[in-house]
């Protein structure tokens, strides 16, 4: 049989139980089974649910940035297209989970953020890495021209952000990735495409 | 002792606690005690949780239509600005509630489509009849070319309802309603301002 016995098994155990079902929804049992943990050695690692609950998104976190941050920084590619990239590498990977899941953080900030004031300080720090990174490669798209100069790049990867969570929650809703799709087409094609004003 | 047995307080009190903690975090106790109703009668009334989840979704969105049925209906109001106070409105009451609770469809969206077939269903039906009378309104916009006529209105209904869930999901992360004013600015002021293609 095998043995697993380390902090990062249980986290990582946690984590998919906790994609699939919910924080609240997960006991510690069930992820201590899934681990093929002994009960006690839970309260060894994680001095509470909540601390668990900081592990789980630290984990979520560094994956996804293994995932995002090549694509962010490939020169090779122009700005907007890197940020456009990013968007479709998470939409692949919701339609490779058959449109369940979704993101960690879009969901634990709906389940979470009223009620644990130390997981919501950890995913807003979250959000607020992605914005930055965001923001910055905005800047360079106005530079090239690319999207509109008198867009403030900051609050537009803050809303880019957080309309492709809402377009996951909806997505998540229908079973289908295309509230994802119209996503991209609306923000790449439409709202942030380069237009002059009607005088 | 206030004495309440019916089938719409338990109703009414359970819609509270799982605005504020999610459902998979409440208990049936916990809804029968703030109902002031014996422990035994909620099987009487729901033949599970989940059908439980069914009846608290119908009676947030009768209230949520309540409040804005008279706003999408005021002739007196251009249509664009219409779905523009439509969602100011919503987020005043957000503000109200001290940036906390939100939207029960959003909530129960990312933590129950993967888990409830129902309840899936439910806010499925909930998001596309919002869509449908905004897409109304939408189209009613094209006709007085207050937006732009190559959009498609349904698309169009379907992106803004999941960029405003998206927004509040962030709100409810920072406590603060900026993301949902910048949604607001971004939308209205920007994404959908009419403009001519640069030739």
């Amino acid at each position: 049989m095998k043995r697993i016995h380390n902090k990062d098994d249980i986290v990582q155990a946690g984590l998919d139980i906790i994609l699939s079902k919910g924080f609240n929804a997960t006991g510690v049992e069930a992820i201590l089974k899934q681990a093929n943990v002994p009960k006690g050695s839970f309260y060894n690692f994680f001095s509470s649910k909540e601390d668990f609950g900081l592990a789980i998104i630290d984990r979520y976190s560094s994956e996804i940035n293994e995932v995002l941050h090549p694509i962010y920084n490939d020169e090779s590619s122009p700005p907007l297209g890197r940020i456009k990239k990013g968007f479709e590498t998470l939409i692949a990977r919701f339609e490779g989970n058959d449109c369940t899941k979704g993101c960690l953080i879009g969901n634990l900030s709906l389940e979470m953020s009223d009620q644990y004031e130390n997981v919501r300080h950890r995913l807003e720090q979250c959000l607020q890495g992605w914005t930055k990174v965001l923001s910055g490669l905005l800047l360079q798209a106005q530079r090239v021209n690319a999207i509109p100069a008198d867009l403030d790049a900051e609050m537009l990867a803050e809303n880019m952000i957080a309309s492709f969570e809402g377009a996951l929650l909806r997505a998540k809703v229908m079973k289908s990735s295309e509230p994802l799709k119209n996503f991209i087409h609306l923000y790449f094609d439409t709202y942030l495409a380069q237009k002059e004003e009607v005088k």
